[in-house]
């Protein structure tokens, strides 16, 4: 059985990297796992030293461990390429115009990229028979998190769509444009086609999300970092998925007790602040902080990941 | 004559502390000066240790110093609620319930929260009279400059509803409904009036922005920064606007001279790392660096902001 865990929380505070030591930890426990970053700075590759597409790939140095990278904003860019090809062959070129403009904006929308990322996960999803467990490095967000709503609301537009369709094609027969190409309308419909896909691949994601799926959350102790936590983390609560734990990521190290001088100090004052932190994230959020990651001085690669990966537990997905 | 300075920059970088301090430098310069925060943390209210709310205050201790907060999404769920209202009055209960998904859906797009900041800009920007200079903790992003481009289009729709309309009243008259009510319909029409006046909204701020606006981009001495950095310069080009210079904050301090210990070896390394970074924004971004501010170990307030306004410059918009 596949579970997915997903590693969500703002950019830069260190997603990709909890989720590629996470990956690491769970290969060295048995699991045949599957890395897939979406970071657009494609630090995974980054991290393993080595170079990552859009199919899973053996990372070396570590047995069991695939990763993927994937772009969902080049998804966005060729779908506007389609759209556009299409649009030339179906209208006129001063309609062409008209549309491709509101097309390009649509497509520009924070939007678009979400609705993307979200396919992007649902292929992955449903090709993932080989593993015993895939690590994401970002979640589904506000937005996307509706969309689970979707596939109820989707029912009806298919529906009412099928019935115009029907009742058009009443309108041809009467007109004696000949019943074969009406019927052939119905059914082969490519707009309801991609309604019902749509349909199931939301129910699909609804389900693996809610059934398989685990959510750990990212955040580095600052206050915006805290601030933007609690908001992603209601916005999961109420598409009913649970946050099972809190990575705390870029805690600033003490400096040696003997230490004196302007850097120890302004160390020692950091660590102070970020106790407090801390301790606010504990009382506060709900989810229980499952690591506290030090930054280190190094780039975390190689040895350091190892290092990172075990301070993380592989829990499976309850 | 009233500029306004722009602070783009990604979530976190810590645009609001620099507009803070920028705002500061400029009063202390003499002008009339109006900081104007959208920040959702409202960090605004904590560098100056004062309350503010979506209208101008003076802020004390700082002659001549103004600050407001202002909340885009606010302003999303507030249009959402208006329009709640009225589809109530014009619509059957079911219709209600089936647009209703749907404005709400469109309104938790980022899209919506884009268009909100856009139309919060353009309010301050057309009250802006009492003012030497404003300043925002802020900047317009990808999706939002090009609404920019949007009069012309809008121009164009405008004139096809116009002309739809003009039939539809032909023909009510054909109808014998009665002209008096027809007419009321063309030169009330509330669609076109509130098209008109986004039209309007969006010329004043293409102007505002293209000819009385300057940009700074704040940004911090990492990769992802950079990344976001070097994108978002792109898209503002894109619309012919120009970042005239880059901060780059949170510096690592370096320790004393004869310092030794981990903590000492931990900030080195560090601020070695982030020299080579500076010389990668240095020689690969354009604009140039205007200020390089060190992390302080105390939160910035006060006389901390004071010292960080002496870093930063209050040129003119050229």
């Amino acid at each position: 059985m596949v579970s997915f865990r997903f590693f969500g929380g703002k950019g830069g505070v260190g997603k990709t990297t909890v989720a590629a030591a996470h990956g690491v930890a769970c290969a060295r426990d048995g699991l045949e796992t599957l890395v897939v970053s979406t970071d657009p700075a494609h630090s995974t590759s980054d991290v393993f030293d080595q170079q990552f597409g859009d199919v899973p790939q053996p990372v070396s140095a570590h047995d069991r461990l695939h990763a993927m990278e994937i772009d969902p904003q080049a998804e966005v860019d060729d779908h506007l390429q389609e759209l556009r090809q299409q649009l030339g062959q179906q209208l006129s070129p001063a309609m062409v115009n008209e549309v491709s403009m509101q097309l390009e904006m649509a497509h520009q929308t924070p939007g678009a990229y979400e609705a993307a990322l979200f396919d992007c996960f649902v292929d992955v999803m449903q090709n993932a028979d080989d593993y015993d467990r895939v690590v994401f490095d970002t979640s589904p967000t506000g937005g996307t998190l509706r969309l689970l709503a979707l596939p109820e609301y989707l029912e009806q537009w298919v529906e009412r769509l099928r019935h115009k369709r029907e009742k058009s094609i009443k309108n041809f027969e009467r007109a004696a444009i000949g019943d074969q190409q009406a019927r052939r309308m119905l059914e082969g419909d490519p707009i309801i086609d991609r309604l019902q896909e749509r349909k199931r691949n939301f129910e699909f994601a609804g389900e693996v999300l809610r059934n398989e799926a685990a959510f750990t959350f990212v955040l580095n102790p600052d206050e915006l970092s805290i601030h933007e936590t609690r908001r992603a983390l209601e916005s999961l609560q109420e598409a009913d998925l649970t946050v099972d734990g809190l990575v705390v990521n870029k805690l600033t190290p003490d400096p040696d007790p003997d230490e004196t001088g302007t850097g120890a100090a302004f160390l020692r004052n950091r660590v102070s602040r970020e106790r407090e932190r801390l301790e606010t994230i504990r009382s506060e959020l709900e989810p229980p902080v499952v690591a506290e990651i030090q930054s280190r001085a190094e780039e975390i690669t190689g040895d350091t990941l190892t290092a990172v990966a075990a301070e993380l537990d592989t829990r499976p997905v309850e």
